[in-house]
């Protein structure tokens, strides 16, 4: 079991969090509660696809470490993050009398994670927060932070706060359920971390013996303990450098212009976020060495890092199919193709930075 | 005009809000929205009747001044503060693409306060709040402290959030037409500030030229500048110390104890809040003197103060008047009679101190 600290600035003393990462640590992890909850009375939020799998283990574990707990469970999917279904989750705390020193758990992947986030962060101005993230993609980025939100229908995430979890619980066990594209789209996430900087990242994925098979089942847990911790302490290093999201943390944007353009043309749900972040990052680099700010070889690298990493080729090939189409929703609505666009490039592996380029310039390097 | 710095710890560049306070600053003071709302494009929230009496003045002020905005007029009262009234703004900042640079305008009373600033701090999580309090109550209370929040059917204020304004602009012209009880309610907040501890509103309410006539038409625009800058800068610095009301600021709470139990046992809308304040001053320093904690003259002293500072005195006599019915509402809801209860009593009026009280104690001394 690893354990990462992350110390954000501000006064309330739930403000670090621990994020403890292992195999089977469920039960183990549930004593650190005591610092974030000491009244041991949570509200569990689910959905059904995760309750179904792994809610007796919960349930269980809660049971024997006597905690007192409700679980709120929500349909599986984006349509739970509505306004509608926040509303029910505060009733359910009115009527299981849940009070300010009290916890809200997420128990699930982003969706549950964001939705039960921004109940912990407005119930009674903010009670605590704990995350256990059941998909690779919420282990690695989603639970660092603290963006928590709901949808409009107007849009994404449009309702939402900066709420940092009290205590994030990574227990790869609850991973062994998870489909070939929810794995590659959190694996994604990870190399977005290795191309940001993390070295030993780089490391990993570069060792002849990851080169070999790409399926997912060559990950022990140890090495995807790893992994998870040093793509937590890589996210989690730039958020505590800008929490409010107004300076670096803009580099974890990489990929994520392209990757927001491709889902908005080919319709959420379509690729997973993680399969369009893969894609997005790739564009990226073209955009890059075209342009004449990365070193060469950069693409390539990256690509090789992808693949090395065991996603899909599916996921990764033909990037350029049908950019002249999704390119315009680069510029957010497409009303403002005037406007520059800031955009997370590499000088190589390791070395991003933002750099504004007008929309033009997009076009030519891929017309 | 007069300007207070309220500066509250955390990274975030706009969390220094200025609070401007005078006769007809309206014009002026718009010009702060420069440093808040760099775009000049927001969202002003009212309700009807602010709206009726002032909207025009408003309209012309940001018309002028060359702001890009849209006015949403709701009812007045209690019952816009709810999670259906939220939304509804929330579509309107969709319709006039608000975006994160933009900003939200609350003009009215410490209903749309609170309304609008919750919205403020959710969309886009977070975008600049700017506060035109048009009520003495949110001049000198409900507009510093960045508590915002709506109801649930189950109980006031459970959703919200701590988002400060970055902008208030307390405008003495907008209260000639408030009338007597709502000018009480907010004159009990101020005197609760001289309570607490403001030397200058002490003596202020202790001079001679107000103890002759109870009319508020005797407060001249200057000496309610300054009665306004006293209390907002009393409130401040308790929330400086204290942003996220674990400690010192529950010093705020003089009064508010029994008040919270009148408003519940009377039904909300019964008295003004700051009547229900003053009325639970006066049985806290009853407590107070009953217990032994409080100096002799404690009592009087205050008693004498409420008459000073003009309030109405039907407001605070016979504060003892049916105090056993509504007694057990002190605990909260009511089912934890066996629990202690914070209480603020006052040593002598100046020097405030938080004590636990047993439930059985309060009825010794009523009983």
């Amino acid at each position: 079991m690893r354990e990462l600290r992350v110390t954000l600035p501000g006064n309330a003393p739930e403000r670090e969090s621990p994020i403890v990462i292992g195999d089977g640590i469920l039960k183990e992890s549930v004593s650190y509660l005591r610092d974030v909850c000491p009244s041991r009375r949570v509200a569990v939020i689910s959905d059904d696809k995760v309750w179904s799998l792994y809610g007796d283990v919960l349930d269980n574990v809660l049971r024997e470490c006597g905690i007192d707990f409700i679980s709120v469970v929500v349909p599986e999917g984006e349509k739970s993050k509505s306004l509608g279904c926040l509303e029910s989750l505060y009733n359910e705390f009115c009527r299981f009398r849940l009070r300010r020193n009290d916890g809200v758990m997420a128990f699930g992947g982003g969706v549950i994670g964001d939705l039960a986030g921004f109940a912990a962060a407005t119930y009674m101005r903010g009670v605590s927060f704990i995350q256990i993230p059941t998909t690779l993609m919420a282990q690695v980025d989603s639970s660092v932070g603290g963006k928590v939100a709901v949808n409009l229908p107007q849009g994404k995430n449009l309702v939402g706060s900066f709420y940092q979890p009290g205590l994030v619980i990574a227990d790869t066990s609850l991973l062994g359920t998870l489909d070939k594209r929810d794995w590659d789209s959190g694996m994604a996430e990870v190399v977005k971390y290795a191309a940001l900087g993390n070295e030993r990242l780089r490391e990993i994925f570069g060792s002849a013996q990851w080169t070999r098979n790409h399926s997912r089942v060559q990950w022990s847990h140890v090495q995807l303990e790893e992994i998870i911790y040093l793509s937590c302490a890589s996210k989690a290093a730039l958020v505590m450098e800008d929490e409010r999201d107004t300076g670096v943390r803009a580099l974890l944007n990489f990929g994520h212009t392209f990757a927001h353009a491709l889902e908005k043309f080919y319709g959420f749900g379509h690729y997973r976020h993680g399969e369009a972040v893969a894609r997005g990052m790739l564009l990226a680099a073209k955009v890059g060495c075209r342009l004449g700010v990365s070193e060469p070889g950069t693409f390539a690298a990256l690509e090789r890092m992808l693949e090395n990493a065991g996603i899909d080729r599916r996921v990764t090939k033909n990037v350029e199919e049908n950019v002249m189409d999704f390119l315009p929703w680069v510029c957010g609505d497409k009303k403002n193709l005037s406007e520059d666009i800031s955009l997370v490039l590499l000088k190589r592996m390791g070395e991003p930075l933002v750099r504004r380029v007008r929309y033009e310039e997009i076009c030519g390097v891929f017309d």
